[in-house]
């Protein structure tokens, strides 16, 4: 295995480890790698792997949550929530609706916020891998991603199709990733849904009640684990 | 229909209605009835029923939350959110190791605020009927309540037979009513599950994430609305 950019500089200036020393790595997406270093420079490492093992209680699905940015400390509480209900990644989305909005600093101090919020909930409930967390992304980018999972789910409450949650995780037990995608306070445009439909994901409706967004991510996130990792 | 008590004297001497005058009653468990009334006194009216319609997005399932009072604003939360998944009624539980003990003007004081926040939630997202809410109840007395459901799930991170949340709902999709038992921060004592399970509820693990007492609670929540409901 050959290791590059900031990890290699990590390795060779910061932690000075030399060929023959042993490393630990995680390769983000649930693998720990246990490798032997064997050649060494300020660009590359390249090392032997020893040993691989899935990380500790981390789901075998790749749930990606996908959020439009709720106002007050409700992403907070989805972060959390959600990073124990075991996602791999959540993006922070800009919708039309979206009413919070964030210049860069303001963006960079939430994610610097979100992500301690997510680490400390990783540790809480013993996970090894902390969800990687993105953002702030436009839906146009959101939508260009849809193709990347075995089953994208856009969450909509005037889904007229009443295709349920349930039916289409039912039918889509195999994937072994999915992206839930989870509107504004004011709901999506049809001209979104529409769009996220078109590239891939399929729009279903939660239910009778309308649930606050902070509410449908949690659950939705429970739901699709539920279903296709067979545990919450 | 015959109505008495305090329903009888508001409707009585608070609305002041007369025969032949129609009224609304909900049951409280789903259900409208649409009325009128044939005689009237200050202790009992007799009322003709002309119509019964099922609540709105009420689901049909009976689901009752038990929640040992976790520490903090957590219960704010879980009621929120639990009211909003479509609870029939949440119990507050005091178990061996609950931390927050709460004396009687204490425990009125937080039921009161906690009312408030159901009925809003419930507002919020279209339900007609509010949950209940009742305690603090002992253990005790929620170990003899079991019985009267069809399905009591208790969640317990020990759990050793590995028997998961989704086993035990899909051995029980035709359960009309459950009861949902969540344990306190410090988890349930082996012998609050052992006398739990004697009186008929199953333990069940929820996976291999421990999960906070509130994201067990709603994430419980929506896996059995999602499993029985088949919504959420």
């Amino acid at each position: 295995m050959t290791i590059e950019g900031s990890v290699a500089r990590q390795i060779s200036r910061v932690l000075r480890l030399k060929p023959a020393d042993n490393i630990t790595l995680l390769d983000g997406v649930g693998g720990v790698y246990y490798a032997q270093i064997v050649e060494i420079s300020a660009q590359s490492v390249l090392a032997t792997i020893i040993d691989r093992q899935t990380a500790i209680n981390e789901p075998s699905l790749r749930l990606v949550l996908a959020s439009c940015i709720p106002k007050s400390d409700r992403i907070e509480y989805i972060v959390q929530k959600c990073t124990e209900l075991g996602i791999s990644e959540m993006a922070l989305v800009q919708s039309q609706r979206t009413v919070v909005r964030l210049d860069e600093s303001g963006q960079e101090k939430r994610l610097v916020r979100l992500r301690k919020i997510a680490a400390e909930a990783a540790e809480q409930c013993g996970r090894s891998i902390v969800p990687k967390l993105r953002g702030v992304i436009d839906f146009a980018e959101l939508i260009q991603s849809i193709g990347s999972y075995d089953l994208s789910i856009i969450a909509w409450e005037d889904e007229a199709r009443q295709t349920t949650l349930r039916d289409v995780l039912r039918l889509n037990r195999q994937a072994k990733s999915a992206l839930l995608i989870i509107g504004p306070e004011g709901g999506l445009t049809h001209d979104e849904v529409e769009a996220s439909v078109s590239a891939g994901a399929v729009s279903v409706s939660f239910g009778d009640r309308i649930l606050r967004t902070d509410t449908a991510a949690i659950a939705g996130c429970a739901a699709v684990m539920y279903e296709l990792e067979g545990q919450l």
